[in-house]
């Protein structure tokens, strides 16, 4: 614990924090999904919470558009409900932005965080605003709930899964995790209709972020590099260690492919989904093809 | 809107953007009280949500231990629970942080915030970190509950009440700020033995914060300064700008005065409680006088 961040890892670092952390009984699941996941006050449904932040000069340039940067700050935390197949609700956010910045770009700021929340019906019900010396940093948590039975988690992955992404991969790279769409409509459509084992939201990348699922389903994958759904002039590398794609993974029983493949088509004609691979009983030569995603302070 | 935030203030910001925020069915209370208040999928009591931030440089020193500045950020966030009379339960972390720091300080700042959260039995169930080019930005972000009939806002007070302030006021400039209680318990006990009208926690001192639940209940106020209940060597002033005393103002009819006044001493003997004026008709002379507390970008 003498090393500095970057030489950590986010990863490791919160491997060794979380697990002393207090818990108490109605927790159903604590830090480690895309979600929290809790019992509130006897409500039928779960409680889900998350939290997310933008940095200037690490997430947005400072010359980007205050509006463009509440619409990412926004939806990077709606994302995190498609994850679970939940819905957001309720959001609050914290600025801590230097006193000589302009009211309006606060006042622009606000603009784009209202109109991101405004497409999935979320209020934005509190603000907190501090000075800070250095760059902006803006914090969106939210609130929101699902159904006990539709709450997908990224453990309840099964070796033979299908393993399937929606839309395509590397598109950050040209501006595209500054304009996107969190795929809740899409998450809620399959859990209505398909019996989803494990599901996250890409935001460091494939190849970050599958090893996530399937360790913590404890599980191996194979992927088909060539199956990639590429956003156009992407590589395939660039594919698997972009980040900031925002599309949904998950894994389903072989056994549903065909209708998936069939209704999806139907309900969602502009968004492909595809087949990448599959989970498989722990292989590590495999996992270690794609251990190149984005790692925050590496 | 073209002037810088530290001019126009934080209130006056936030004033111009809160009502163009999306609002829901669910929500009772937005933005402006010191937590949100919502319904949540058919539970009897309401859900309280808020978040708050400590920034380095203003809220806490470099030097400070990381320990203590992990404390103050989850204590700070509790006390809003305190002046709804609400419970916190489930708390999220968002840490910007420079990747040259140490790990160990980050293991720390999760000790402090584990401790304060322990302490009331709030599990901490989600940490998202990210680098930052600047100084160390902590967000706690709390979900947590209240009775209906035991929520209280600051806009309830009624002219002719007694306004009451718990413990003593201006310690902070003696330190008192990083290693306070919130007055959760009391504010438990308050409202299930009185009818608390209006109530709030001091964070940005009596100057600022009394005329903010004044204001919430369109209401003026009077108050005695010599009955101010000041920490060991403070000043009046001190005790009316200070900021971050972290304790609870509240109104309450003076039919009651007697029997709280009795009662509390019994109950709290260690912790003063002190009648300092009283809730008005909107007298503008009276309001202006204090009119000095700590206000953000001023």
């Amino acid at each position: 614990m003498t090393r500095a961040l970057r030489e950590l890892g986010e990863d490791k670092l919160l491997a060794q924090v979380f697990p002393r952390l207090n818990r108490n009984a109605r927790v159903v699941m604590g830090a480690g999904d895309d979600c929290a996941v809790v019992k509130f006050h006897g409500a039928k449904d779960w409680l889900l919470l998350k939290t997310d932040c933008v940095v200037e000069e690490i997430h947005f340039a400072r010359e980007t558009s205050a509006r463009t940067v509440g619409w990412k700050a926004m939806m990077r935390a709606l994302s995190d409900f498609a994850a679970m197949s939940g819905i957001p609700e309720f959001a609050l956010i914290t600025l801590a932005i230097a006193g000589k910045k302009k009211a309006s770009w606060v006042d622009e700021l606000y603009r784009g965080l209202n109109r991101a929340a405004a497409r999935f019906d979320v209020a934005i019900v509190g603000g907190e605003t501090s000075e800070t010396v250095g760059p902006t940093v803006i914090v969106v948590s939210v609130a929101g709930g699902v159904e006990r039975d539709r709450c997908v988690l990224r453990s309840g992955g099964k070796a033979n899964d299908d393993l399937f992404v929606t839309g395509k991969l590397g598109g950050s790279i040209r501006g595209r995790h500054l304009n996107f769409f969190p795929r809740i409509d899409e998450a809620r459509w399959l859990t209505a209709n398909f019996k989803v084992h494990a599901m996250m939201d890409l935001s460091d990348g494939l190849g970050t972020d599958l090893p996530r699922l399937a360790g913590a389903s404890k599980l191996g994958f194979a992927i088909d590099e060539r199956a990639l759904p590429l956003s156009r002039g992407c590589t395939i590398q660039q594919a698997i260690s972009g980040g900031e794609d925002y599309e949904l993974l998950f894994a389903v029983s072989p056994r549903e492919r065909k209708r998936l493949q069939k209704r999806w088509q139907k309900k969602f004609p502009g968004l492909p989904l595809t087949r990448i691979g599959r989970l498989n009983q722990k292989s590590k030569i495999k996992n270690q093809e794609l251990r190149s995603g984005y790692v925050h302070f590496r």
